[in-house]
């Protein structure tokens, strides 16, 4: 019996609200993918499985327990965290733009769901782009923001009504901080209440991040990587950089991080023939629609609830 | 040394082939995605992780070795083998015709690499339309196919080229056989030498399947489902069905095909308040690029290669 009302939270109840984040997440989609190709952008399939995917921050303290794994005719393969090792390997295969709905898994610790916008299993459009750098990013993104904005609002009018949902207008480019600045302003966990204080999206340049985030080569400890942040308290829209693409210096960088480098070999041997300097990032789709609908829960605008901590039920 | 050629047979050899396969890949995905959203279909987000997902066959001979599987926060999740429970599900939501472009992990016997046609890492576009019949699904795929030749002509005319690949013309509704005929005619084993007898993909109707697949209600032991097979010996396409909806039906079928019911608790629960009649179906993208492009095995369409037997690189 308990089981059964479960269900019935999760799958039937606000039928009409879960309707409208479907058709809001299709036309997010539809939007998305028709933009990245009029932009000139090659679609690649997503990988789910691989030896090597995205190690997800030097942090030791990382919020994802593990990674998920398993064994096939003797090897061990990974889902995927991210596909930023595998764009870099088809910007080096000559794709000079791609993108990806990618489909990532990251087991998060339950302490997560709370969040609101953490998700154990979620899409992200990912893409990258050769020889480019971060403004090309922020023109890209501010353009596509706009976009998308402009048309969830035209083709999912009667959904946003029926959710009580009014996004707030904003004009001019996005505002770019550095996360030094904004630290100063907001505190050491500056991401909720900047958002909060924002009524548009804005920028967020140089975190200390994963290896394959480019360090400025005129200033150590800085890096050439941005997060794209919502307004309104939804928080990280995107995140992305300039890659590190000499050998010596990921080869560095992982080191630095104490990463196993046995588990990047393959990644490393291409690496060592030489990649292509390329900029990119990754957009969480369920985020954006989650931004665009006025979610409270990331979860809620899934069909199949994928929240760390709560039972998985189909 | 044997390793880094390795790589390089796998990732570099052939660039310019590996390049065109991305590019026919990429205006598959665009064609297709457009062609459902103005069919009015709503797109939604694969599920990679359930407690659920499709048996794959009631053949104790299936070639699939096992099922993927990982352990998160004490549940057991398996890695999505195709969308079919889920898709009903979604119908039973109140989304009426809806699709999915939906990364499938089936860890195949070694010896299927060999087939030309399988891989354990694909992505089928997969559909499923409320209270539709079988000739619902034929028509919309006619169009389909025919749209997607026409689109890549135009758009991969460089491509198509550089491979030398000229697709046989075809006129006309594509054929109907039932599965009886065809073995008649071509053997047990039918599908290769019936395709490369035909210059038009062909529907074959009538096989004993999974559960899911509805049984004829007139005539036991004939099914009402469908596969759509490509002419010149590229075989399967596309496979799908009107599905049992009925909760006494879908119990009796899982029992026949000595299933664990305990492993479909929630659909079961989920069928128990009553599903909704539909049909549909799923064709993979990489076979249908494969087809396009005439590639001689489906692996050399993937960017990065997911064949049973072969070791991953990346």
């Amino acid at each position: 019996m308990e089981k059964a009302q479960g269900f019935q939270v999760i799958l039937v109840e606000d039928a009409g609200k879960r309707k409208a984040y479907a058709k809001i997440t299709s036309e997010v989609l539809r939007y998305s993918t028709d933009f990245f190709h009029r932009k000139g952008f090659v679609q690649l399939m997503p990988v789910i499985l691989s030896p090597i995917t995205d190690p997800l921050g030097p942090d030791p303290g990382s919020s994802v327990i593990k990674t998920g794994e398993i064994e096939y005719l003797g090897q061990r393969l990974s889902l995927t965290q991210s596909m930023i090792l595998h764009k870099q390997l088809a910007v080096k295969e000559g794709v000079e733009k791609l993108f990806i709905i990618s489909p990532n898994v990251r087991l998060e610790h339950p302490k997560r769901g709370k969040s609101g916008k953490h998700l154990f299993e979620f899409s992200q459009l990912d893409f990258e782009i050769a020889h480019a750098k971060k403004e090309d990013v922020f023109a890209l993104m501010d353009e596509f923001v706009r976009g998308v904005v402009e048309h969830t609002r035209v083709a999912c009018r009667e959904e946003f009504a029926a959710l009580g949902r009014e996004l707030l207008e904003f004009d001019g480019a996005f505002p770019i901080y550095t996360t030094h600045e904004l630290k100063e302003k907001f505190g050491e966990d500056w991401e909720t209440v900047a958002s909060l204080a924002h009524k548009s999206p804005f920028w967020a340049v140089c975190h200390k991040r994963e290896f394959y985030d480019k360090e400025d080569p005129e200033e150590e400890g800085h890096y050439l990587n941005y997060d794209l942040v919502y307004p309104e308290g939804f928080g990280e829209a995107l995140s992305g950089a300039e890659r590190e693409h000499e050998y010596s210096r990921i080869v560095g960088r992982i080191g630095k991080d104490m990463l196993d480098a046995g588990r990047y070999e393959a990644y490393l041997e291409l690496a060592k023939e030489g990649l292509v300097p390329s900029a990119g990032g990754g957009f969480g789709i369920e985020r954006l629609v989650r931004y665009l609908s006025g979610a409270t829960h990331v979860g809620d605008v899934q069909m199949f609830r994928r929240v760390p901590g709560e039972a998985v039920v189909v």
